[in-house]
């Protein structure tokens, strides 16, 4: 890995598929799609990039943390969304920055909000830049004069360790392996591992309510947050450490969640724990659907909180290059840093043997046995996932993900009304038939987080249209069945119409006044959470 | 019991100890004050006591709801707090409402609201009455023309009930037997107990973040919310059913703890159980304070999610009758509807061992456990609490509570701090020694919520200086040793001043500015979370 960020592409230069891999994934789609090979779409030459000139200039203070530099602007312009992969192969980056600020320091932050205000730029705060609803994307409008990206990844440090209590303090733009590498060294873990671990920094997980590795319990970073420092324009806010509190509506839960809206989450206390020693994993097999689905909300309402319950309905599998694609997969996993898991592993497997599950029961003695068998392929294609968005978008294959999270007694009907509204979408857009397919990624006593997949053939040149018609049929679908515009991938940009339809407006007013308090220059983030008035 | 609420004490008319019982009780006081007895002030005649007459008169289409009666508005000026004890004894009832209006729908929510905005009234949401923290006194001061308390104990039903998901919509004033009641025939539970249980309404214990049965994962109330509908001045404000989220800022949590300041809960979808069918409890005793705590910590960390793990130590147990008053004891229970529950009762015990703990084991093992031994003494005597505090201030005795939470890493020094200065205190107001205690209500990976008794011997006519002394040496306490003001008796108007102590003022502005966005002519609540501008 050569520490440089890809142009195009998920993390370092260097990293990434290998050509016999990728050949694999686009012959496995070919084979799909029963076409005999698909156009390429080459990426283009950065310098080859028309950006507009800088609106802004930003004073003398700042020329140390402030770059105009063509390429800064070019790898501060977008996430990782399907939309953002198609602009960067068509080379439109209209909506680039005019400046990257590094923050080093909560003066540099201070400081920057001071010159926005003065200049009335944006301020975009930008952590690991993994944004799939386009949550960094300075598309504020001409009302603003300008747009600067507030790069935090400067600020990365793990800052103080309590061991006692099993929590550190912790800056906010460290990326997930420098902060568990900062832990390593005192034995301790976070584990909330999003999919985007490699590139996403701590405060960006915060802002965007991530979603990690544990699959109950734990499911939200909002439940490993102890206290938050937040730097808003009229100054900063932190809260208490505490472990719990009933003292008025929770300060944290104001800043969770609040996607740069509100303020940059400079440092933060987080829960953590040790490293597990005692680990249990297998995976069940199901027929039915219905049967793992029943099998899952069982166990989700036992008490017996598994670090994993995943489901992966055949069709998901299949895409991931393993399982029949006749049978429904369920990954089940416990682990501990302090009692043998067995007898937790044992009752789970009773539930979902009396739900017609079948499994190989000397698999789950295995230690090793996350990175074994269907489980182990399963994490392998997990962590490998986001390298596959530059391959597809080049071979014109439209393939997205949206997550929602819905009570049990609707799953049902949402699962089939989405699917129905998915498949019907891609004849719609792509003129032939697509895939379409789900999985759980977390679970609650009273509802899964349904997490679909969809494919289709798409058309070079038509791809964002194509695109944007689908995401608006999926985004429909999720609101006219009752679930959330997101279980973990935040509002964004992209999913703004929907939340608004989602969150009462009462409640958008509070915010809005939130926003006016903290915000009252209106520079962070415009559009984001909060319309404009 | 009569079905009538008493005048002073707790709970309804017939109820509550019996001559016996009292007798006993202030004979352990007098024992451990060495004194021979206890002068006895007695409840003064309702019929005598002077209330001001009604300042604002409701209007005609509201009549029906509203009472002035003297009665109504005795029972409804005072909570369940030392010092509105005091003041009953002493006939002061100075801050009686002038009206008080019972809604049995939303429509009277809303025609209150209207009213009360128009004649410029302060209007107070009451549900069980149970405030230990003044949270329901029209305390509003001589800006407000008047002040009105809405009883909310008409929205009494369990509407609708998901036994797929667990969940079920309920109408915030229903009390908590009714709740149970009402769900019982779902064979569903929530097993939210706080000692308010009795008379607490399900609105009124999700404005104030309450406290429950279990001591780990579903501590607070918060926990139990998947979503709210909350009538505000400016419109009702409805979340939707969700299991999770990501979607920005959680909704819900503006209203959970929101202390009938930002508007009034009328429903709720609450996260349900199946009633426990296996159960171990046992307690476990230690020589040594420290090593108990030790033990605590280390099964906090553990995931096994005890039901409950309560610490007492040697004097909250011997001021409850029973222990030696040198041993400290931890009651542990594990339950469950879904298995057995041995393989977590043996870890943990394995730990209290390692902790120098001992227990009888075969205790363990009897499902009636958590009715029997010394678990059961402490759970009859839990529930009894209540009725303690009426014979108490009778004989002037003061005895109060307060509770916190704290990280692990300081807990010592807190404990530390908080004792020595509750002993000061006691002897500087009181003149002679008296008694702290303390326990764990609740316990999470990263710290406990201690919780303190404190018992000197008052002065009759001295009561309320001496409780106020005695208050404000305990909050200034918790707050400087890096504690919550409160961490499930909520603020109230007695935590006030400390609470903005403990919150960012920049926290404070936001909520300022919610109210000004929901409650804009300021009637609900005043100055409670959100002091006078």
């Amino acid at each position: 890995m050569s520490g440089r960020l890809k142009f195009c592409g998920w993390g370092y230069e260097g990293d990434g598929l290998t050509h016999e891999e990728e050949n694999r994934l686009l012959e496995a789609y070919a084979g799909r799609f029963d076409v005999d090979g698909f156009e390429r779409a080459t990426v283009p030459d950065p310098g080859t990039i028309n950006l507009r000139a800088p609106r802004i200039t930003p004073p003398d203070s700042l020329g140390d943390i402030c770059s105009t530099d063509h390429m800064d602007r070019l790898l501060h312009c977008y996430g990782q969304s399907y939309p953002d992969y198609v602009r960067t192969f068509n080379g439109d980056f209209s909506t680039a920055p005019d400046v990257v600020a590094w923050a080093k320091s909560e003066a540099d932050v201070c400081a920057v909000f001071d010159w926005a205000a003065d200049a009335h730029a944006a301020v975009i705060p930008f952590g690991g830049g993994t944004s799939v609803v386009g949550g960094t994307e300075a598309a504020v409008g001409d009302t603003y004069k300008g747009a600067i990206c507030l790069d935090l990844t400067g600020l990365d440090q793990v800052l103080e360790v309590d061991r006692t209590s099993l929590a550190a303090r912790i800056q906010g733009g460290i990326r997930g392996p420098a902060m568990e590498a900062g832990l390593r060294g005192h034995d301790l873990t976070m584990r909330h591992f999003p999919q985007s671990f490699e590139l996403a920094t701590l405060g960006g997980m915060i802002a965007t309510r991530s979603g990690g590795h544990f699959a109950t319990v734990y499911t939200h970073i909002d439940d490993f947050v102890e206290s938050v420092r937040c730097v808003t324009p009229s100054g900063p806010v932190e809260s208490r450490r505490l472990p719990g509190s009933g003292a008025g509506p929770s300060p944290d839960r104001l800043f969770i969640g609040s996607e740069g809206a509100l303020g940059v989450i400079t440092e933060a206390w987080m829960r953590l724990r040790e490293r597990p020693k005692f680990r249990a994993s297998t995976a069940v097999s199901f027929a039915e659907f219905a049967n793992a689905v029943e099998a899952i909300r069982l166990i989700s309402q036992s008490g017996l909180f598994p670090s994993n319950v995943r489901l992966l309905d055949a069709m998901e599998a299949w895409l991931n290059g393993f399982g029949d694609g006749k049978s429904h997969m369920v990954i089940l996993a416990f682990e501990s840093a302090d009692h043998a898991v067995d007898a937790w592993m044992a009752r789970a497997l009773e539930i979902c043997a009396a739900c017609s599950g079948s499994y190989d029961l000397d698999a789950s003695d295995d230690t090793d046995a996350h990175k074994a068998g269907t489980a182990g392929a399963w994490r392998t294609a997990f962590i490998k996932m986001p390298h596959f968005r530059e391959p597809l978008v080049s071979a014109g294959i439209i393939h997205d993900t949206f997550e929602t999270a819905i009570t049990w007694d609707r799953f049902e009907a949402l699962h089939a009304g989405i699917t129905k509204a998915m498949h019907t979408a891609l004849k719609d857009v792509t003129g032939r038939t697509g895939y379409v397919s789900c999985r759980f990624t977390h679970v609650y006593p009273d509802g899964p987080a349904p997490y679909f997949t969809f494919v289709g053939l798409g058309r070079h040149g038509a791809l964002l249209d194509q695109w944007r018609e689908l995401k608006a049929r999926a985004s429909d679908a999720v609101i006219e069945c009752g679930g959330t515009i997101t279980h973990h991938h935040a509002v964004g940009r992209d999913h703004m119409p929907w939340y608004e339809k989602q969150i009462p407006p009462l409640f958008t007013d509070t915010l809005r006044a939130a926003k006016q308090t903290l915000d009252p220059a209106g520079i962070l983030n415009p559009g984001v959470l909060v319309s404009a008035p």
